[in-house]
């Protein structure tokens, strides 16, 4: 925790714990990736979506070699890289105590390219099970000039925040008696049936894509896995 | 568009649409707000989610006063707003053509702080209205001191940019007879069942909080909202 990822609002929202802060980076799907464009005379933010992986105490992001943001994060370029999880809408019987239930993460740092073979094929490996846990095992390995042909960048997860909201409605006493209804919505990652490709071979959809949830298991609008299934 | 926000990689993911970029805004929830921070010396990208409301061709974002990126952001400070959804899990039969599908729209520009009071209340009931549709008129009128204790600050979106992948598993020809399993996963947001706070009046749940939902309905879990109701 550093001076620049100290919460400045809010502060009884900050989670200092490093489990919590992993787990948000576990559940969410993609990342919010800020850095500073344009030259030294008119440097703007940028901000792109992007897809990520942690392990252990880093993170990694990759891309395209020719990708703008990548190429400028191998330089050194500062990133800031933020993670945000909606947990539920929150309806307060005045406007200004409308809020979301959340957790989100900010991660700030300097990110460094991995190389090694070895290392990039187990980070490549890692972004694809982030997404889809288990999915690495089920294709083919990738060949040596798809991995030539990625960036990957890794970026230590040591100056790190997160910053949550969990509690219900928070009115003030004198709007109590309003007749507005008010209390949360609760939001999560709905997933539809799995569309298989046309050449997709078989009718059989695999466990790692037919059980696929993120989150809330209750609200995805899937079958949960059967005990004992892998 | 400005050379800023022209799209380095991937032109075919670019969409120029005005009426495309509408709709991702108003379909999302939350965006991701960038600026730089530090001093002159030191600077470094600073990214943190925020709601938001679109209206007409500008965006409104709000906070509390003492908001350390709405206080930069009001005096000056270029901003990058990036909305991000996300439509499905592309699971290819190689790592490398795993992807997502998405749309996302990032703007740039500078936000000015809106001061008069009757467009200051406008664009708070946008802003409650932007994540429940409906919501402003069914609670009591903000306060005058309510509008004083929130800063809000306003965007053109005069310089923005969509970027898309809305098409199916794109794998190599070499790779089709690959037996793995591939296909999308669609995502959407999820619903879960309204949680009345405790002192809420009755046990009659209003249809903008029954119904609410946010983008492809099939998937959210929620029922439909019966033609005609309002």
């Amino acid at each position: 925790m550093s001076d620049r990822t100290e919460l400045q609002r809010k502060p009884a929202r900050a989670v200092m714990d490093r489990d919590a802060i992993h787990a948000v980076l576990d559940e969410g799907l993609v990342a919010h990736v800020g850095l500073i464009a344009g030259d030294d005379d008119t440097p703007h933010p940028v901000v792109i979506p992007m897809l990520y992986a942690r392990d252990g105490n880093v993170m990694y992001l990759h891309g395209a070699p020719a990708s703008r943001l990548l190429r400028m994060a191998k330089k050194g370029a500062e990133v800031c890289v933020t993670v945000t999880l909606l947990d539920a809408l929150v309806l307060a019987r005045s406007g200004l105590n409308h809020s979301m239930n959340y957790r989100s993460v900010v991660a700030m740092g300097t990110a460094t390219e991995v190389s090694e073979h070895d290392e990039k094929v187990a980070a490549l490996n890692r972004l694809v099970d982030h997404t889809i846990p288990g999915r690495s095992a089920q294709i083919r390995a990738a060949h040596d000039v798809e991995v030539k042909g990625t960036t990957v960048l890794v970026l230590p997860l040591d100056e790190c925040s997160m910053k949550a909201r969990t509690v219900g409605v928070l009115d003030d006493p004198d709007d109590l008696d309003d007749p507005a209804w008010a209390g949360l919505i609760p939001l999560g990652v709905a997933v539809g049936e799995p569309l298989p490709d046309d050449g997709s071979t078989g009718a059989t959809v695999p466990g790692h894509v037919a059980f696929w949830s993120r989150g809330p298991g209750q609200l995805n609008g899937r079958p949960a896995e059967p005990e004992g299934t892998t």
